[in-house]
């Protein structure tokens, strides 16, 4: 078990260093004066992958890394404590907040750049995901299932410390997260951790970006409750079989 | 030794994640409305490739994690120990159909927009492999060679029990998969695992897709016969050789 | 020190199949009716890496896999054993040309509809290598600088034994032939193994391929020659330095 | 702690591996008659992060493989090891206008067909760096940023040997150093090295190469002061918080 003051600074950095790789690919492929424009969904999937490799590998020491309120729920049904359970997500939620808010930073002469309103580019998908096809059942559901995809092999390998136990372990997690994102973030974007999605959000409703265009907070709740109960779903599944 | 439970539970859960990532893929790169539409073929190997990961990673500590009657067929020649080959394979099957229709319910809204029959786009594509020249001799040796491809290297490593034993083990094979799918894909698809092509196209002739095209009956037995004469094959050389 | 008769299955085995998987992808991205056709770069560069990973993998418990003359040439100057070389290279020569067959087999129908002599593609660039402007002094250049970036990492970290003998050793190789590859390959195509060329390019003389076209053996000696003079470059440089 | 002699020697041929494959996949991409002409960002990012691995790699037994001044300032602050940083520093400086000058002559022929001067490429993207939009306070915070995202993830691991020390941990550097091109090189082509970029650029004004174009002087303190700040950060908020 990790010290509370430990795991929430982890966590806030870890996720933060995840925000900022993940929100940072989708900012270099969508924005204009940007080397890795429309560069493609391998970048995407990689990019986050890659993502949850520094800010897991970053964590580890401190918080074991979660990073994601998903895997937290899922580690706490599995093994019962529940005790760190909202230090691990207020820290996330900080985390990704402040990740978004240096990917901005990173980015900032091409978001100022988004100045002439007839030609700006939406912005929101830079730091939040949206469904190809608004279906609230279908996008639930996709989100469910993803995290499933996400959290039950997770808790399977025995990783109940975080993502960040070892060297070879991160990377297979991060693996698995390039693997989630090619073949299962087709129709949602894949969230698949409620920080990853809320917190970007708020700093993107916060943020003073030229033609940032809506929050789109009517599908906000989506990318939180789907993964939440995948995360729920995946310690339930894996408390029965394993 | 895995406990009989086990290993069916093991190769269930493992198969049907396999699946879900695998068609989960094929889905991403063609149905409209995905984020991944025309990714290339390079997400398509590397999707299939982290989903045995994800497969694996998870049927590991019950079942080892074989998910692929080849695979099976393979260590069975090569220990001796045939007892539970049913079980792996009836576990593989099932998984395999449950994978399917996991990635139909993931890809739900986009199938069912899939609903206007002049612009329908063949869905077979996504569940089970077809060849680009049909010509059974030709279609029989692609995959028999390719499945030697995969299974040889994980004999001649001693993977006797199975592709999730450890996460390095695991990592290697899922990026052996990814290079045959690469290198071998081209003529046939690489079912490379009967498990993976027959569940799939059971799945597909069974569930209420709009406009989903036929199943092609008549290819089905390809996919099945050539991956078992490549696992036999590969145990066969390998008792030889090594 | 490996037995003879492993050393010789072994190297004969694993060239075989980094062979199969090497030239595999180069006709996956060449030849028509290919599910990956025109893939690109990227999918070259991962499947030859890839190709070295399951070739390595296999070979290990035989003979280490050596699988290219310039990384045993390399090895011998590193440790002073050279009773083994000429070994090593019979069973790579042997085992390359059984790879190009192999290949030849796996894309049959591919290579059979290249029957139309007006549409037909050049098939030598499945086979072996060929540089994009002819200069001897320059080529011989690359593939000499190439081949040290292959042998003098190996050597440093001590894999005097072969590239499969851990899985970790043998994907770290693997990644760094897909980065010689993306980094070195552009001007000649990276031989780097006088193997990997000279076998196929015999394969490919002898084949009944249709259109084939011409072997082009006024510059097989460069691919040969420079990989051998990188690697020998590689052992001396080692012993001065490390 | 290494021998100061070994320090220097690995740190020049590890940094010019480094440099190597990483002004050679910018050549591989950029320069006509090359096999990877417009390969894309994706093969630049994976060309980088190979370049460190193979650098890292075979620098490990000698230096631990820094090949980074932002590396090395990092580790220093945290270990309060002072004595050998200018050693490293110095290495790595040589190492990176050695490994340009082995790029231009791995491509030379390359170079030497850019020679009509109306269609001539502007070559200095190949050695240096150069930001899409010109903006002193925004290209210093990229770099700055980006450079935290590379040397906290190593100091959190413990990595204050170098990025050498074993496979795996070599192996996750150089896909957090993939991760950071495609996540954080789209505004300045992510230098977050001041060798990598100084180095190259001197290498750059000194070589004879046809219609190469300016060394853009003016922009090189930038990938020189950003990196060293972003290392020193790294440091500082290490300390403070792990």
């Amino acid at each position: 078990m990790y010290a509370n003051g430990d795991v929430l600074v982890g966590e806030i950095i870890g996720t933060a260093i995840l925000i900022l790789f993940g929100a940072g690919v989708c900012a270099a492929v969508t924005l204009n004066h940007s080397k890795a424009k429309s560069a493609g969904w391998v970048v995407i999937a990689f990019g986050w992958g890659f993502g949850v490799l520094a800010g897991a590998y970053t964590a580890g020491p401190l918080s074991g890394g979660h990073l994601n309120p998903a895997v937290t729920l899922g580690i706490a049904i599995d093994t019962g404590k529940w005790g760190q359970v909202p230090l691990y997500i207020l820290g996330q939620m900080i985390g990704a907040v402040l990740g978004a808010v240096l990917c901005w930073l990173a980015y900032y002469a091409q978001f100022q750049a988004n100045a002439d309103k007839e030609t700006a580019l939406p912005t929101l998908g830079i730091f939040s995901t949206a469904p190809e096809i608004r279906n609230t059942t279908a996008n639930l559901l996709t989100e469910i299932i993803a995290t499933v995809g996400l959290v039950l092999p997770i808790l399977a390998f025995g990783l109940t410390e975080g993502l960040g136990e070892s060297g070879t372990a991160t990377l297979v997690v991060a693996f698995l997260v390039v693997g989630i994102g090619l073949s299962l973030g087709g129709p949602t974007g894949y969230a698949i951790n409620p920080a990853r999605d809320l917190g970007p959000r708020i700093a993107h409703a916060l943020l003073p970006i030229p033609n940032k265009g809506g929050s789109d907070w009517s599908y906000s709740w989506i990318p939180v409750v789907g993964p939440l109960i995948g995360g729920a779903l995946s310690g339930i599944v894996f408390n029965a079989a394993f």
